[in-house]
């Protein structure tokens, strides 16, 4: 059951940019699993890959592919990570990538891989060698919702989105998709994310508009503190809009590129494994982003303050709680203020006395709830969204690998 | 449901120290809810109380009271935690400690007052005032089991442990209870915990032993990664057993001590909220302690690896995954090992050949489970002890208020 999430119904092409999908049987029945993404000689590529020490023989291999050229092919896998696999993995990794190079006559780092699923269990590549010719053969531009559901894991619904903005006169397309439901708490990226925009745009401004935009999407959302090993995202500029991006529209482009950053993101915590509410954390007044941003954090990670989401009880003392142990240095709690929704329940750290259990009741009975606090202390901000901890939450993750 | 915890059936008394209960009505009906506890004049006490900067009323008052003058009564109230309650909180703590100190002839200051239950509610003083005459007058040796019962919140068994051993031919007791279930992150002590003995021992040198024991119990489990406001540990020698612990006696007081502490910090862990097994969590091969704990805890914090016990699922990969992401620095995935219990899974990085997933399977469903993980790079251990996240945890704290 996600929160508000209406699956995209179309996605638009991105001219330069080709994708096929496949029913390889890496670990599903009767669907999609592999996806082939073609990206038109030209392209730039940015990516942010997972800060996970354990990260996956893909993410190692990607890392290493990008820092010598500029990728043509994109490998995509769900049903297993490939991840806490050793060197049997990383063998697999490079041979899918090799087969991919024969069969479209590109150099083996030219191709990037990615998986995801169930980790610590080998790659099968041979349902995936089976799989790749008949795949190459039906790659076509038209095919983003395809590659959308294709890359699905404990997703209940596919993400994605389009926007087209004008710049000097002419129509830039942005499309992206992506997965993640569970093990999400992005440290530089997301699970994976794919997007894509048929903007010039040059590899040093395109990693640069990346890094900013990732910070307030993907790296400001939480479902349960359990940073994947797989976690990626790639943006691609293949320039066949015949737009090139310059200083001064920078900002036009970043804008659009985190509204579709913002909204794959939030489709995840809308998605996210159990989720009966979408929550939205913001922490005013801090001395420093980090700081405010280890303080919503905390509290989008209380197991206590995501059961009382999910009861919609206004049991406040437990974000006071939280707020209480994220070790922010000399908090001063007589400064704290919080609030429901519009409703203040403590000011200046003294329970509200306008406030009712009523209008608590009220605001949690909301399927979209903010909680905002304010350390009443500095001028810096921070906005993260999570969900809520559900009784579906431990039954999708007590029967996952069964 | 508990794992594997008897509750105790008897606790010896300590000479000099006097208990009364009392079914104040505070919260709960029909049960005892108020602990009065009178020290012998002479006694030393020592105290650890909760890092939590949002910590309640009564904690603030204790702290200020143990600075001036050695306690002579504790009054402990369950069914409420006192908590967020601002100023009125803080006069409510302070009158209930006028009135112990009224009916005792005591100094107000000599009395330290506990809660424990939800925050964010005033504390109900007038059935307070009410229970407290008769209560007095009830005031005897041997009432550390009901003491042990008034104390409980959400625990489902009482917990408390006595032990005897001989310093220079003289019987020493140590009596200890303890209470908590949920909302268990001790960040220098629990919820409540209240240890005595009748050895005679110095302010300074028992305040340094609690420390040191401390470390190695109550800051040594995790339910919930929830910090309590109210965690307070109290430990009283009352001298009445006619034995000095001299420095040479220093070691085996320490030691007997340990034992009763890490007994009632490991009953909270088997009482915990929802709890099904029993995790004893070893990092091993570290840098530093510190280190070592932040890698436990980490694994210990994952939702994804408490779904992975409660489902008897030999998930490695989530253990994995959550040690690549507790941010330890330098991490040389290749150098570190796992086991369950005494299976080997991951031997310097690459999946041990041996492992079968039926060796997996067998130790997951056992209730009492070790994951030992070294990371091989240093000479430093933790031990911490942990349990499962459940459909029972998210169903307790959905449902704690109603």
């Amino acid at each position: 059951m996600a929160v508000n999430l209406t699956p995209p119904t179309s996605l638009l092409p991105i001219a330069g940019i080709k994708l096929a999908t496949a029913a390889a049987g890496i670990c599903y029945a009767d669907r999609t699993d592999l996806v082939l993404m073609e990206l038109a000689a030209g392209s730039t590529t940015a990516a942010v890959f997972t800060l996970n020490a354990f990260c996956a023989a893909p993410v190692s291999l990607c890392k290493e592919h990008l820092s010598a050229v500029s990728p043509r092919y994109l490998l995509i896998n769900s049903g297993n990570a490939n991840a806490g696999t050793g060197e049997q993995g990383m063998q697999a990794a490079k041979n899918t990538c090799r087969q991919v190079a024969e069969l479209t006559r590109c150099n083996v780092n030219e191709v990037l891989p990615f998986s995801t699923g169930v980790i610590g269990q080998q790659l099968p590549v041979d349902v995936i060698y089976q799989a790749l010719p008949s795949t190459v053969e039906k790659l076509e531009e038209d095919a983003w919702m395809d590659a959308a559901h294709a890359i699905m894991t404990t997703d209940t619904l596919a993400k994605g989105i389009s926007k087209q903005i004008v710049i000097n006169g002419k129509t830039v397309t942005i499309t992206g998709i992506a997965k993640g439901s569970g093990m999400i708490c992005p440290d530089m990226a997301t699970m994976l994310s794919y997007v894509a925009t048929d903007a010039a745009i040059d590899q040093v401004t395109l990693q640069k508009i990346l890094n900013q935009v990732v910070a307030e999407s993907f790296n400001a959302i939480t479902v349960d503190s359990d940073t994947s090993t797989n976690d990626s995202l790639i943006l691609i500029a293949t320039g066949h809009a015949d737009v090139a991006i310059t200083e001064a529209d920078t900002a036009e482009f970043t804008a659009a590129l985190r509204e579709v950053c913002q909204h794959l993101a939030q489709s995840i915590i809308r998605d996210g494994e159990g989720a009966t509410k979408f929550v939205t954390i913001d922490v005013e007044q801090a001395l420093s982003t980090a700081e405010a941003r280890q303080v919503a954090y905390t509290v989008a990670h209380s197991p206590l303050v995501k059961t009382a989401l999910f009861a919609s009880d206004a049991n406040w003392g437990r974000i006071l709680a939280a707020v209480g142990r994220s070790k922010i240095p000399n908090l001063d709690v007589t400064k704290v203020s919080l609030w429901l929704g519009d409703t203040l329940l403590l000011a200046a750290g003294e329970p509200a006395s306008s406030y009712t259990e009523a209008q608590g009741a009220a605001e949690m009975s909301k399927d979209e709830i903010t909680i905002r606090i304010s350390l009443n202390r500095g001028n810096e901000n921070a906005r993260i969204w999570t969900n809520d901890l559900s009784y579906d939450y431990v039954r999708i993750n007590a029967d996952y690998r069964s």
